[in-house]
C-alpha cells in the first residue's frame, strides 16, 4: 500500500523533496491512515511532517476524546501537533455560514496560519477514494458540468495535497485495523440525515449491487480523465479570454468575435467573465449563459438580466457585462498611480488589468534597445522627466502630441480616427511624465518625450496584460 | 409542447423542408407521441412523415394487439405504416446476439430497407429525455468518458433523429392522455430485472426525492453540455491523428512527436487507432491507453499484449500497433492497382489510407502547370506511358533513376539515406508505369518519366491522404 501512495504521489507530483508537510488530522480513519503513511514514507520522500487538529467544540465530550486521541498519537510517534479550539456553533451564527461551511473555513484558516508561523509550505487533506466518488455523484445530482465531473484534484495551488486519494475507504479501514490504530469513528457519518451520507449508505451501495461491483474505482477514473480534458479545455479558454475580454472599472466587455470561436470554448470564457466580474462564488447556471450567446445575435442596446445584480447588454454585438443598476458612467470612479522620478529604478506597477514595468538603460546603442517591440514596449527620454511619473485613465480634454508631429491632437479625436469605441477608451490606461501625456498605452506614444542619439538615461517601459 | 419541439428540431437542426421521415413507432407513448407531433407539424415543417413498425414476436399476443393498434392508429391518421415480423428470439440464438442487440439490429435492417424502397431520408425515433438520463447514469456506473457522458446525440449521420429528447417522460404521458391516444403498454417496463429499469424505478427516483426534484433536466443540461466540449475535442483529436497516424496494411504506425501534445487528446488518438486497427467495437479500457502511454516512454522493441488480439511495440519510440500472431512480414500480403493506360482520364483510386487523382493537361504552358506544389502533387510525360499505371508497395530489388540523375539507385539505399524507419518503408504507395517505378510518392520521382519543353500530353497525380 506504501508503494500505491508513492506512484500516485509521483504520478502527482504531490511532494517536492524537503517540504514541510501539516497534516489535517481529525482523528478519524483515513486521517489517522494519512499520517501513518506519510510518517512511514518521511525518510524516502525527504520530508518533515506535523499534524493540526482544530477542535469543532461540536460533539461534546466526543470533541474532547477525539482532541485527546489526537495528540496522545502525535506524541507517541514523536510527530508535533498543533491544536486550537473554535466553537463552530458560535461561529456559524455570527457568520451565517452552515455549520459545514464554519468548520471548513475556521480549519483552513487554522492552516494557513500555522504555516505561515511555523514554515510548513504543503497541507495534506486525507480525501479518499470513495470521498471522491461521493463527491462526483453529488454534483451530478445537483447540477454540474466538466469541471465538477473531475471532482476532487490531487492538488490544489501545489499547496493543498490529498495523497491517499488513491485508496478506497476499504483500504484505509484494513489499514488502521491491521496497525491497530483504534481511530475515532465519526457518529454522525451514519446519519442519513446528511446528503453525503445518503450517497454512502444508499447510492453507492445499490450502485455496487446491481451494477458494478468496482463502482468506486470507476468513477475515480472516469474522474482523472474528466480532469486531463478540462484542463485542456480551460487553458484554450484562458487565452480566449486574455483575446476578447476586456476588463474596466466597472463593466467588462466580451468582444464580438469571440462568438466565431468553439462553442465549447466561449462558454467557458462568459462563465469565467461572470464570475470573475461579479466577484463572488455565485454559480451563474447554463441557461444564463446561453441567454449571452443569444444576445449577442441581437441588437444593440438589448439588455438582459442576470442573477447576483449582473446584467448584460448587446453593444454593437460586442456584450458589455455589467452592474444592473449602475450606469456606465466611468469618469465618476478614477484611480490614479502616481511615482516619483526617483522611484522607478527597476519597479513594477499594476494598474487595473495591466502590469506596467519600468527599467533603465545606459545610452542609446543598438544592442540594449530595439524600436521595433511592438505597441507594448516603448523607450522614452529619461532626462526629460522633472518630477514624477503617472498612469491613470483618460480625462476629458487629454491632449498629446504624437511622434512625428509638431502641434498638439485632442486624445478623443485620436480615438475617434482609429474607431476605438467610446466604453474601450475608459480602459486604456495612460502613461504621464510631470502630468503630461507620454503613452497612450498600446496606442500612441509623444514627440516630447522621444529617444534622440543624446539620450544618456533611457526608460524602457514595458506593458502585459495580466493573465486569466 | 409543439412549440418546445419545433424549438428542439431548430436548434439541433434535426428537420430540412422536403426530408421524408420514417418514424419507428412501438405503438408505446413516446413513439405515439412522436407520430402525433411531427403529424401536427408536418405542414409547417414542409415534410413528409410514414411509420414502421417491427413485429418481435416476442410477447406472445400482446405482440400482434400492438401490431394492430399501430395500423389502425396510421389509418386513422392516413398515414402510410410498414409493418414486418421477425422472430427475434430464433435470431437471436442464431446471431448469439442478446435479444435486445438482436432486436435492435432487426429493427435498423428494416428501417434502412425501407429508406432505400421507399425514398425516405431520415428515422425518426422516440427517445425522451427521461431515456437520456437513463442512460447517462448508466454508462457512468458502467464506466465512462466525456463522449458516454454526452449521452444520446439528438442525431446521427443526418440519418437518425430524436425530435422528442426535450420532452420528459412526464410530458409524453400526459400529452397521449390528453389527447385520448391510449397507447400501447410494455409491461416489462416495470420488472426491475433488466437494468433500465432498475435506474428507471429506484436510482432516479431516489436522486429525485433526495437531492434533485429536477434530476431529469439537469442530467439532460449536463448531456447537451458534455456533449459541446466532446466534439471539439474529438475535432482536435481527429488532426492529430491524421497527423501523427500512419495506417499500413497490417499494422498502424503512431509517430512519436504525438506525446508531446495534450495527454487529453492523446489518449484519444491512441483509442481511436486501437478501435479502428481491430475493426471491432470492442471498447479498449482506460488503463490499454494507460499502457501504450507509458511504453512510448520504454526502450525500442518492448511490447505489450493488449485485449482483441492486439498488441503494442515500441519501434525507436514510434509505437506500432500490431496483431499479435502476426510477424510484421509484410511482403506477404501485398496488394496491387493496376489501370491500363486507357483508363486514366480523370480518374480517382484509393490505395489504402491514400487517394490518388489522376489528370490529363494538353500541353505545358505555365498557367496550367506549377511544378512546385510540394512531394504530394506531380506531373508526367504521359506520352512515354505505353500500357499501364500500377500503385503498389514496395518490393525487394526496386530500383529508380532519381530525378536529375542518369543511373539507377536501389530504393532501399534512397530510403536509408533519408532515414526512413525499416516499417515505414512498407506504407509508402509506389506509382509504376509500365511495371518501371515512376515515383516513390512523397519522397522522389523518376528522370524518366520527367517533363520536358516536348511534352504535349500531361499526366498530374495528385495524392491525398484520407480524412480520419
Amino acid at each position: 500500500m506504501y508503494r500505491k501512495v508513492l506512484s500516485y504521489i509521483k504520478d502527482n507530483n504531490l511532494i517536492k523533496p524537503n517540504d514541510k508537510i501539516l497534516i489535517a488530522l481529525s482523528g478519524g480513519p483515513d486521517s489517522i491512515c494519512l499520517l501513518n503513511v506519510l510518517f512511514e514514507l518521511r525518510e524516502e520522500l525527504n520530508i518533515s511532517i506535523a499534524a493540526a487538529h482544530l477542535n469543532h467544540l461540536l460533539r461534546g465530550e466526543d470533541a474532547f476524546e477525539d482532541e485527546r486521541y489526537v495528540i496522545n498519537t502525535c506524541n507517541d510517534m514523536g510527530i508535533k501537533c498543533f491544536v486550537k479550539r473554535v466553537d463552530i456553533n458560535a461561529y456559524s451564527k455570527e457568520s451565517k455560514l452552515s455549520s459545514e461551511m464554519a468548520g471548513r473555513n475556521a480549519r483552513y484558516d487554522f492552516f494557513d496560519e500555522i504555516l505561515e508561523k511555523e514554515g510548513f509550505n504543503k497541507i495534506a487533506t486525507a480525501h479518499n477514494a470513495n470521498d471522491q466518488a461521493e463527491t462526483v455523484l453529488f454534483r451530478l445530482m445537483r447540477g454540474t458540468g466538466l469541471e465538477g465531473l473531475g471532482g476532487i484534484r490531487a492538488s490544489r495551488d501545489d499547496k493543498i495535497i490529498r495523497p491517499i486519494l488513491c485508496l478506497s475507504r476499504e483500504e484505509v479501514e484494513n489499514y488502521v485495523k491491521l496497525k491497530n490504530l483504534n481511530p475515532r469513528i465519526d457518529k454522525t457519518n451514519f446519519e442519513k440525515i446528511y446528503n453525503r451520507n445518503k450517497i454512502r449508505l444508499d447510492i453507492l451501495p445499490y450502485m455496487k449491487e446491481n451494477f458494478n461491483e468496482d463502482i468506486v474505482q470507476t468513477l475515480n477514473r472516469m474522474s482523472t480523465l474528466l480532469q486531463k480534458d478540462n484542463e485542456f479545455l480551460e487553458k484554450l479558454s484562458a487565452g480566449l479570454y486574455n483575446k476578447y475580454c476586456m476588463e474596466c472599472n466597472d463593466y467588462f466587455i466580451i468582444k464580438k468575435e469571440i462568438f466565431k470561436e468553439e462553442e465549447s470554448l466561449v462558454n467557458r470564457v462568459l462563465r469565467h467573465a461572470l464570475t470573475r466580474y461579479s466577484k463572488s462564488n455565485y454559480d451563474f447556471e447554463v441557461k444564463h449563459i446561453y441567454e449571452i450567446s443569444c444576445l449577442a445575435q441581437k441588437y444593440s442596446g438589448k439588455l438582459v438580466h442576470l442573477p447576483n445584480g449582473v446584467c448584460a447588454e448587446n453593444v454593437y454585438g460586442d456584450i458589455y457585462i455589467k452592474t444592473k443598476t449602475k450606469k456606465s458612467d466611468i469618469n465618476s470612479k478614477k484611480e490614479e498611480i502616481i511615482l516619483g522620478k526617483d522611484n522607478i529604478y527597476i519597479n513594477t506597477v499594476e494598474f487595473h488589468k495591466y502590469v506596467i514595468q519600468f527599467s533603465i538603460i545606459n545610452g542609446y546603442n543598438e544592442n540594449s534597445i530595439n524600436l521595433k517591440q511592438g505597441d507594448f514596449v516603448k523607450y522614452f527620454d529619461f532626462d526629460k522627466i522633472n518630477n514624477n511619473i503617472s498612469i491613470r485613465n483618460r480625462k476629458n480634454g487629454d491632449k498629446i502630441i504624437p511622434l512625428g508631429m509638431s502641434g498638439s491632437k485632442k486624445l478623443k479625436d485620436i480615438f475617434i480616427d482609429m474607431k476605438i469605441p467610446k466604453n474601450e477608451r475608459e480602459c486604456i490606461p495612460i502613461l504621464c511624465f510631470d502630468e503630461r501625456i507620454a503613452w497612450v498605452i498600446g496606442i500612441r506614444i509623444s514627440e516630447e518625450y522621444k529617444l534622440t542619439s543624446k539620450s544618456t538615461n533611457i526608460l524602457k517601459v514595458v506593458v502585459q496584460r495580466k493573465e486569466y
